[in-house]
């Protein structure tokens, strides 16, 4: 299909398909002619990934053109679920030296008691700290004492989202999948997660 | 203490603080001469708080305005945490007539099984819908097939999330804690979450 074509397919404007093939986030067409390319249902699909990462999933053009890459990548299965996973952590070096100390043993003891491996140069150990020591700053760290029992529900869900992630597919998806689940994921659990409290909260205090 | 003070305590540039006072993010000072207001601890606990809203949270302006004045509103708590779930949900109208027709079924469908009470009207309950569109949208509605099992997780942090706010503490904080535990909350969950995943992906690929 053509570039109009392709752009009524996805309901993307012409320009703005423009700019992502710009910035790499679509691959460039078939050039039939030197100002003419063609596309295939593989842009569409591209174009409306990309939209929701950029719209529902609220990431810049430089961390989705970072998830592009790793999708396109034919590296092992561990290294680009790393890929998937990390590439969306963003993590500041908050709190004091002491505040991080603190941090870590919280961590380590959690980690510990879950069974987990924690590897604290890490970026998403480095993240964790860094929230941490946001709740502790903001003299809100007595709220991490169920630290414990939110890490277990962690680990149920990671069963299920990469038992999700086993289901036979194309070599290409399992990436796709892989980041789809990471992004929209978490979105759709945060979603979720309003609507259970809201549930709970009206148990609670509804007949106030 | 002074306004130089206050930036000092609570590592705030100066005309960042003039800055949230002019949006209405904290509280004015005690004016004690016509340019001069003095400020106290509950500022200092009010400028961190607002920083971690706007820095880790990824709240814009408005949204930490909405949340600061649900803080000092005096509602019930059920209205107050319903502001406090609520004011941080946004959600698109994404998707066709037909889909969002599919979205809303599968969500009556997933709260009858787990015992929540779903109004379509809701803003959680039209995020998800448009959240569930996006997943269809890019053809990875497969995904949702554990929703149910998610669910009743968010189910069981609900009550983790909920309990940890009838700790009793001053009644300004219930609602402070709520807005911590929802936006610093999701923030620490996804990371928790990543870790997880982390380990479980060990675990499956480490021996291939």
């Amino acid at each position: 299909m053509r570039m109009a074509e392709l752009s009524e397919e996805s309901g993307v404007p012409v320009a703005t398909i423009r700019y992502y093939l710009r910035e790499g986030l679509v691959p460039a067409g078939e050039h039939t002619s030197p100002n003419q390319a063609r596309y295939n249902a593989g842009h569409v699909r591209r174009l409306k990934l990309v939209r929701a990462l950029l719209e529902v999933g609220g990431l810049s053009i430089t961390e989705v053109r970072r998830v592009v890459q790793a999708i396109a990548s034919e590296a092992p299965t561990l290294d680009i679920l790393d890929v998937a996973h990390t590439s969306l952590i963003t993590s500041k070096a908050e709190g004091s030296e002491e505040d991080r100390a603190w941090a870590l043993s919280v961590l380590e003891q959690t980690a510990e008691r879950v069974g987990w491996v924690l590897v604290p140069d890490d970026k998403s150990t480095q993240a964790l700290i860094g929230l941490l020591c946001t709740f502790r700053t903001i003299g809100h760290d007595a709220m991490l004492g169920d630290l414990e029992r939110y890490a277990r529900l962690a680990a149920q869900m990671a069963e299920l989202d990469l038992a999700a992630l086993r289901t036979p597919t194309t070599p290409e998806s399992i990436v796709e999948r892989a980041i789809v689940g990471t992004v929209l994921g978490d979105a759709l659990f945060s979603a979720l997660r309003r609507l259970a409290q809201q549930n709970e909260a009206k148990r609670l205090y509804g007949a106030e």
